[in-house]
């Protein structure tokens, strides 16, 4: 609504505070076909993920493999001891539907697989310029599909963060369509499921939210002139029938988030199709947390409840 | 941030959109020690609760009796067949500490007793400006004890909306420190669980939320001089070893809602103490609902829905 810097509010950790202050990051986008340009835009981007994530290096153990001919990250923390007596978590990176792949895919998934306490699949799946949808979600449907192979699907979590939750919903989404079993629960974290960027907080929360803003560039790069209304472009446009059986699912956002209206309404579509859904939202987060504060550490906490809580 | 007015989302149902195309209503603010003023303030307020809420006369049973020397409202829905046989529900009313008596009470109570489905005690507390802080409290606790001789403690649920929010759960953590035991369910309605206002919401909300800016000059009438921050004013203040001993708890709220922020803050309160706590959050929703809405019938289903997974 405006572009005074927006108030640091006292309500938060100092942390929080501190980070709250950084303005948001503004680049130029690259025209449509200017191929070149997105792919150095992408880098520079993936580059900043690398930094943020990059500031420690977590106690985890990481593969470099393939599975069904996705190269995929299989990532535990030190307290996994014994990773075949485990359920297994299906990380799906964010990244905007086109950044976060390779080391910035392990570093974000390593955060990811720490805080699960499971064996972490993080595919390194393809993404635009140069694979468009749907090449992105048949890859995380062949991973899914070789994951139900490994475990029973009461064993398997889905989760992943912005981007990465609006692929883990469409996911289910496919796999409902192709007489896929459901996973034990899914995690959507600010999840991006709607790629028209229809909700309120699109708007309300523009001057306040600073680390996103408006991503329509890449959701038109990623969707190549499909829909984006349609449900595996924007799982919350999902029919309710389809909703109704989706698994337990936990939702987290921030009252700052950009992506507050993708959460709640999710969170609303899943309750009124009768889906056991949970939702948290931290005080004056902004999208994707708050880069290391201990409000970050609760999210984690509570995800964790949630994986263990429907673990069998 | 602005004085333009906010854009109407199109996310949210057309009854929804028509109440927030109505601007937000101001009124001058008496002094502090303009008696009369504020009497001629809240006569007013009271009758624009009674034409929002006196539309349509609901299907209740009311009964007005005094309770431990307070006048109560007693009131079910034409499903309850047999009183006696059933869990009560002790409704706070709201209006801000200060609004919200006599026939405003009747009628906001009344909605709220046809959602829970149980026969509803609603106390006519007192308030500023002949009565400030404590007496509501006192009036509640007396009501509370009363109900306690009625039912076992796992058949009582207490409740409230806004300014009822606050006093539903100062009620709660008098009670634990007078020794009293909890109730199956606390439900909080976009409550005003902070009187010094110090969420980010205040602010980032403050030019979205149609129904409601700042009551700071009421909160500081019905303080009388106390700190706005003590426990009994501002429960989302209270000790965690106090939160801890809560039952479980709906929260509910609105992304447009200059309470979001409370809201929020007192569902990380209490999950941090552990308890069992759940959030649900409307898109677009500002203050207290959309006035009639689909959304609002679906509010109430979610609250019954809690209070129905909690009756025993």
């Amino acid at each position: 609504m405006t572009d005074d810097p927006a108030p640091i509010p006292t309500s938060v950790s100092e942390a929080a505070q501190r980070w709250l202050a950084q303005p948001r990051q503004t680049g130029d986008i690259p025209a449509h076909d200017d191929v070149d340009g997105w792919r150095r835009m992408i880098a520079q981007a993936d580059e900043g993920i690398c930094a943020r994530f990059g500031g420690i290096e977590l106690p985890v153990t990481v593969a470099e493999t393939e599975v069904a001919g996705v190269p995929t990250f299989v990532i535990h923390g030190p307290e996994v001891t014994d990773p075949d007596a485990l359920p297994l978590y299906l990380y799906v990176h964010g990244g905007g539907l086109i950044m976060g792949a390779g080391e910035a895919c392990r570093l974000m998934s390593s955060a990811a697989a720490l805080g699960a306490g499971l064996p972490t699949y993080a595919p390194d799946y393809r993404m635009p310029p140069d694979h468009p949808y749907p090449a992105s979600l048949d890859d995380l449907m062949a991973v899914y599909r070789a994951l139900l192979a490994l475990r029973s699907p009461d064993r398997l979590f889905v989760g992943g963060a912005s981007a990465g939750g609006n692929l883990a919903a469409a996911l289910l989404l496919r796999a409902l369509h192709e007489g896929l079993p459901m996973p034990a629960g899914l995690v959507l974290q600010t999840p991006e499921v709607d790629l028209t960027e229809s909700g309120d907080s699109f708007v309300t929360n523009a001057g306040f939210d600073n680390v996103l803003g408006s991503l329509m560039h890449a959701n038109l790069l990623y969707a190549n002139e499909v829909d984006l209304a349609h449900p595996y472009l924007s799982p919350l446009f999902a029919d309710p029938g389809d909703l109704a059986r989706f698994p337990p699912t936990f939702l987290q956002a921030g009252t700052r988030d950009l992506y507050l209206s993708n959460t709640v309404r999710m969170h609303r579509a899943l309750r009124a199709a009768g889906v056991e859904a949970e939702l948290h939202v931290w005080e004056a987060m902004p999208h994707g947390g708050f880069g290391g504060a201990p409000e970050d550490i609760e999210v984690m906490t509570e995800t964790r409840r949630f994986l263990d809580a429907h673990r069998t």
